[in-house]
């Protein structure tokens, strides 16, 4: 049994708000024990508590008091069998290199490899099948390694409506239209992140480089991985060109990304909207199959209130790892459409990655 | 010179949110003079202020202080040349029909008659040519009326909407399919309205009857006006099909609608961003060539800014008459995509019955 | 052990919004168990949650799923060993009257016997001696009661500032003179509650009876219960006058509700910061000596940070049912002035009814 | 007349929070022309437009869209009568001396000279004779000056306090003690300032440096300047002791300072309620009979609504000039409490600086 044995890992911008929010849920992991706390020169030396200006709704756990800030630097994570990041991208590029090239292996949060054709990015109830890229990865690098590699998870918005997405095409096959209009909590901008002035009674209806984001990575993660004489690559959805258009909005909320989805499916005519909330329910990911503890039991939640999901009432459902939808019912431009609530934090940033880990231990991607 | 006179009018609803906006505009109006008010029975026979629970971030009028509020007959208000409605849809379609039929003038913020086959729905920057059915809602009504007739302003969602479109189809012709996703402000829902608990950091993603009222009424007004050997009709935009879907959210924003809109030509090639940019700002209202004192200058302001517009930044421009685009950009699945910003209790509301009356009364349809 | 028995237990109220958190609650205690939910005549019939309109963070518990909510009668709860109030002072006086003289033991979260001089008010981490009543309350009922009795706890807004206050007065003697300046969330005003337009962006400084309750509440439970001649007496403190000015506001937060004090001691020199500070951390409450298992085990938490308590950061800190004590220091006006924050929904409403009837049960005030 | 005349001015720290505000209100000032902008050395040698991230509700006044920002030397604003400041502290004191030392009259809303001996900290409906400090503090400047000078104006949550007191004093005497709790807005921070997710559904009970300002200032303000053998001095209120307990809290409102204040008072019996409303209506401003136009014509206006004063609702009441008093009443520990509501932003920030500059011309201090 796995929850019978530790395995160590370490958490790079330990002080930041997604590795805050790594070490939470870290620190009541039944497996994954925290050895090492990498930050910036600024922090390095300094126990936790000192280095941090802590922000969650539950106190610095007890486990992490006593480890001192380490720089961000392989050697002080060599006895890590994953490591967790939670880099800043100005940063993240160099320093995630660096440590793979150390043979370490690591989960990031930040968006600097997303698009490398190397490796994978994945969303764990979606696209683990993807860890297939990681021997290539591996074998491709210079020189070639034997334990390190990287893999990313989705930005946060993305991730919400990706799942929604997967589960769609697993029961009706391809979608070839997709508009999605996102209202984006503010804890999804980090921290400081954005000045109350701006959001106050506001709605932004603008966040850098995010509409992209969701055009872009939504393919590679719904893709697949194909082999071409031996050489694999991310396929992009090209066997079924997938349209995707994004709107973008920051709203006055802390916490859980709300998104109005509207999709076309190739297949005519297209499913029902009751057959629409049977697929979104029956969806279940290999995640959980795996025995991953932290996979939400229940991937999808569907609501039959009118007036759900909502931020406040559902982001915390199964400890913000599964995602809710409500309001499905036909769209009178495309098929059907209906609403994702997901949870920026939890499945959208560091749950992910956890559960990408654990994951690739089930699998023997990673010896432990 | 209108200016010169004084047209007498009164009020419905005086005491509610809608009614409070319309005290607070008509008493600094160049020529309505508020002459009676109207509530229900609890507050007839109390002077204004007694009566009210005001609510709005200017003292009450001094004009208004005096006036004792009478219950909505129509015997209190037959000097009244206008009578503008912000009454509940429980009372306002008796009420309004009692005063039409006692050959009063009513302009109503209610929707009850907003689907009415011989009602205008007029959203005065956009469609005031639809008070040509006026002549046949008098005579069809029984007994025929001389000077009774009833006008009524669109949902204030569908206000924000329907004026960037009737710009665009304006310059380019037939619109085929339309998606918006509204981000809408709490005073839409009037006072009470929506419990804080309910909104509070929070998104609600649906509006009761708000995206029927979107797709119907944009069918309505951007319609015309059809004559069949002397009958007339509402054509709901039959001539050009146009599908339209609509997505409706409670934000936590005290005022100003937000609405990220995606739209597809009829015509090939669809007009460029900047076309798209150059024919919103061109776009004017009738109602200023005729000189209306509450209609906007410039009727729709196009921002450059790649985060404009926002509720707390821009509802005010123009007193909240005019409505602000910004973010036009190519749309991946229809042509192009914008986010509209409108002052749901000004243009939304009060400031749209006053210029459809100011329409009006410059076309002659009112005597005064 | 308690714990292996079960108790059955009542709540009355059950469909508003303290029952559901008595419900929530009560769904994960040890050995309560809820046998009968109360409701008005419009719900009762139906099953819970055809009657709700549940509004907590987590989905409605099992085991209430299929209870039938009953009108708010004796006979429908007479197996119940505890019946819990959460109904509207509206109604609560004669139906908590009529349970007692029923022989049902009622821990009222309403104000309606607050004042009532053979009724214990308890703030479970202060005066759980006031239990002490109840055979008077029992003998001088009409008819005398064997089992009935009512207890209730206090207004939100005093339970929080009233556990310190007990804490400095166990260890420095009686206070003097107290001023309070209350920010108070929205949840203290139930649902529907505060319209979102009455406190989006702003501060309402005022809160009807609020100051009242803080004033006079805590008289009654600083004071003592004092026998003379066998005929018990609550002394509101008047062996040590105790000056209290309360200013209470509402402040858009969701749940916690911040106080401001500042005490004048009777003894002089007063404690110094620092022995406050010690004191305040120090306090233990008999609830938890007598193991009873809603009790926070650290009653008061002292930050020494410079910005806390905050309510967003602290409510939930012991799942609600402690206090945070944050920037004590020197008063120029009085002599010490501090921060205190409390969960208004957990300590300061329903947790404390729980506390209440554990600690009757334990001291075996009702025989289970 | 001063309104046929112009007074050039020119604005130190334009592109930050407090210059904006001084541009909005000095764009349409009856006298006074906006002639010199000044910023950091980054901002410097662009437009206007093009230097600043506005951030105001109105657009950027046309008066000063061609205008080239400066650097802050005194050689680009010779030409000005008036300089005001709303410079960084980090630099405000620096900058602000070199231009007293160039013969410049700064008007500065910085807190660096707040405390200087010869600077006069002046809320102007309140302290303007501290003017007469002014030949002093130019004589004892090494060399002496002829015309510079500097006169700061009141942090933004003192000035709000200050107003009624110095009212309270004029009437009925000295003040001995007073607690004051605030509840402050966040652009009281300035811009980026207070981070969304430190102040969303929240309170921080803790402003650095706040309470000691309101202490200090206070004394200073509320005191006079004395002369000893010619040598002038502010008494700090030293020949009645007045002891002030400030509790400094930031809430979630965007404009306007709200404050809770509790008075006690020299003369035994002190003034009722009554008395003390009478005499807050009453109290009027030399500002006002010196004929200021940005000077308040009702200095306070006294609430007798229970739930008045309210940020939103009243922050913007004569242009947010004056403050609102409500809820006064007696206090169980001091005699008299009462709320205020002050904008801060306004009469709390440029507004002062502003009127300020009027009297200083009004009464010569200033050659125009």
């Amino acid at each position: 049994m796995l929850e019978d044995r530790q395995v160590k890992v370490g958490v790079l911008g330990a002080t930041g708000t997604v590795g805050q929010r790594f070490i939470t849920l870290l620190s009541v992991h039944p497996y994954f024990v925290i050895h090492a706390l990498g930050a910036s020169q600024r922090s390095a030396g300094k126990s936790y508590p000192n280095a941090v200006n802590w922000k969650q709704t539950v106190p610095i756990p007890a486990s992490v008091r006593d480890i001192t800030v380490q720089e961000c630097r392989p050697e002080f994570f060599s006895e890590c069998s994953v490591v967790f990041s939670g880099l800043d991208s100005e940063v993240a590029g160099d320093i995630e290199a660096t440590f793979r090239a150390a043979e370490l292996v690591v989960f990031s949060n930040s968006k600097n490899f997303r698009r490398d054709p190397m490796v994978p990015l994945i969303v764990p109830l979606v696209n683990p099948s993807h860890l297939a890229m990681i021997p290539q990865q591996r074998a491709l690098h210079s020189p070639p390694l034997k334990k390190g590699f990287i893999v990313t998870n989705a930005n946060c918005s993305t991730t919400g409506v990706v799942i929604p997405l997967a589960a769609l095409e697993k029961s009706f096959g391809p979608i070839e239209s997709c508009m999605i209009t996102t209202m984006q909590a503010i804890s999804g901008a980090g921290y400081p992140g954005v000045p109350s002035l701006d959001i106050f009674d506001n709605v932004v209806p603008y966040i850098s480089g995010e509409e992209e984001k969701i055009e872009w990575e939504t393919l590679k993660i719904l893709g697949e991985v194909v082999d071409d004489e031996g050489t694999k690559s991310f396929d992009m959805h090209s066997r079924h060109p997938l349209r995707i258009s994004a709107s973008c909005n920051r709203v006055p909320v802390i916490e859980g990304h709300t998104e109005c989805v509207s999709v076309r499916f190739h297949r005519r005519p297209p499913p029902s909207p009751q057959q629409v909330r049977e697929a979104l329910t029956a969806y279940t990911s290999a995640a959980v199959a795996l025995g991953c503890p932290s996979a939400p039991h229940q991937t999808i939640y569907v609501h039959e209130e009118p007036d759900r999901p909502q931020p406040r009432l559902d982001r915390d459902f199964q400890k913000g790892a599964g995602v809710s939808v409500g309001r499905v019912r036909q769209c009178r431009v495309l098929d059907i459409k209906f609403v994702v609530l997901s949870n920026n934090v939890c499945i959208g940033a560091a749950t992910s990655s956890i559960i990408n880990a654990e994951v690739a231990i089930a699998r023997r991607v990673i010896e432990v």
